[in-house]
């Protein structure tokens, strides 16, 4: 890891606040215009916006997806308001994945509380998530003109997102995945809705083909190179930090991209890595212990690494080789696709 | 139940069988095109099109809602094909609901097959159910100006849907529960969608909003209808016939139609239907039979039947009252409501 170039973490950029502000009124209208009160107080707990209880609080997301939804908008020389709809679609979008993902995983614990369907149950969960998703393309339709046009940058977004969560459930455990799978699974499950947002901002602003497909590259880049960190954190990251055990996708047995790389790379630690998941993911410490150590010594952990490194280039790249009018939204495109792809996390890893 | 004017059972109206044979390529074309190999063959299964084992079969529905968008668009003078993209969105919404409330509901049949959830696991069924969803919404967007006129029709039913299935899970084991909720549980469960398949096809031909808003009501009340004869069906159907126990309704504490009108009657049965209804829905046998002797006494059946009738009736006024200038159209639109509110079942009530 001594190569790599993504630079350790920094403090959120501040297009990231002003988005969050600018977004917020037109977000918290698309919950409050849910017609039933219990979809409505899932959907507000989900968001961050209250607790447990139905009581105001204030624990929500960074607005990544609608700042780079905004700044896209920005980047082509529409106003900031242009990407206001397609900001809050991707956002409830999101949350959406992440109420039933939960639901699916069973994960307990989401942004230090517990989460959705453990508060509301699963048929709320389930419910809630659905009548999200059903706004976010609300949002869009009664957005006018520039709202319907970015309807198929959305949809096809939530198909992938859809599809790679899919995909993550089937390959868990499996024997025999190839990196390809893996790349193909986290491109639907992360850089597809990242793609969305880097470029909807642009369509509602009536940008050409040629652009808008640049700044959904660049979303895309940036989404793999974030979900490759996101992999790596997941075996080696600072639990404090990262949210989650450090040894929950190896115990999980998941096809994330360092393990598979690590089997695939033909050397003496892959074949014992091998042997040890022959009879399914590891299940003692002392195994999970030796199995990131063989994947670190296979070279899993570096490889994911410079492929990250490699994608975050290709993305700014992508970004570097679009001719756009508002040079201040492009560094701030920049700005924030280095800290999404960092997130403060990276100080934290320990890769070899 | 000796005033009530619903016919008797009747064959299937020819107009559902011209629907679906008109309507399948496109219905086969939304599911084929998802992305995912897993969530193709979960819908398709959940369409009927195919077994467990992935080869075909064919245990579809009958296709009521695509009749109905079909036939909304043909009785305002529109070409048939105008109805279709209305007519695969609404199926695509109804099997969606179907599949996650399976999940929700915990139901382990529906005709005569495990429900999608059982065979595939509760998250491919999630899973699936959204990749549906989405490819509704997707048709109407990608059938050009006619499909996008009709989102929001689609796009409301969904929320209506949503929250009807919330309210019914929020109401279910509840004590004080009013007629009004109940109907209004009823009118986003079961009409809302009704509702949308009966003008859906008319918005897609161009016809004025009085007549979509003629055709939604006319739609609305047949399900309400149907759905108050479900209710009384859950209490005395024959299970052979309806496919669900007769008693399901009482035992789960559900807050349908007649237990609810015979809790809110004044009366000795309705007193003592209270009583056995204070410490939860009956659990034995003997409770169950008395709860239901006690429904039927306390008028609960008599008053969901009466109810019904003036659905029907006021669905087929709202229907004679718009001028439209396809009749053979309009008789079928009849033809169908009756079938729908009837669907073979009610030989089999016995209601007192």
């Amino acid at each position: 890891m001594s190569d790599r170039r993504i630079p350790p973490s920094e403090p959120a950029p501040e297009a990231l606040g002003r988005v969050k502000v600018l977004v917020d009124a037109a977000l918290r209208a698309a919950v409050n215009d849910l017609d039933d009160p219990h979809m409505r107080r899932v959907a507000s707990y989900q968001m961050g916006w209250s607790g447990a209880d139905g009581r105001p609080s204030q624990v929500g997301g960074k607005a990544i997806r609608p700042t780079l939804a905004v700044l896209s908008a920005e980047a082509v020389g529409g106003r900031s308001e242009d990407g206001v709809p397609g900001a809050v679609a991707v956002e409830l979008v999101h949350n959406f994945s992440l109420l039933h993902d939960d639901v699916m995983d069973r994960d307990v614990e989401r942004r230090h509380r517990p989460t959705g369907w453990v508060v509301f149950g699963e048929a709320q969960a389930i419910l809630a998530g659905n009548a999200m998703l059903t706004a976010a393309i609300e949002v869009l339709v009664g957005a006018g003109a520039a709202g319907q046009r970015c309807l198929t940058c959305l949809l096809t977004a939530i198909q992938q997102l859809i599809s790679g969560q899919s995909q993550d459930l089937y390959l868990e455990g499996r024997t025999g995945v190839e990196l390809e799978d893996v790349l193909r699974m986290e491109a639907g499950k992360t850089a597809a809705l990242l793609s969305c947002s880097a470029s909807i901002g642009a369509i509602a602003a009536g940008a050409s083909v040629e652009t808008v497909e640049g700044l959904a590259a660049f979303g895309h880049e940036v989404g793999i190179a974030f979900q490759l960190v996101d992999d790596i954190l997941g075996m080696v990251g600072d639990p404090a930090v990262t949210g989650k055990s450090s040894s929950s996708d190896v115990r999980a047995g998941k096809a994330s991209a360092p393990i598979v790389a690590a089997l695939g790379a033909r050397s003496d630690a892959s074949r014992r890595l091998a042997r040890l998941f022959a009879d399914g993911p590891p299940a003692t410490d002392e195994d999970v212990a030796l199995a990131t150590k063989l994947i670190g010594e296979a070279g899993g952990l570096d490889w994911a690494a410079r492929e990250a490194d490699a994608r975050r280039a290709r993305a700014l790249e992508r970004l570097a080789g679009l001719a756009l009018p508002d040079r201040d939204a492009v560094a701030d495109l920049a700005a924030v696709a280095d800290y999404i792809i960092n997130r403060g996390r990276l100080p934290n890893m320990r890769t070899s």
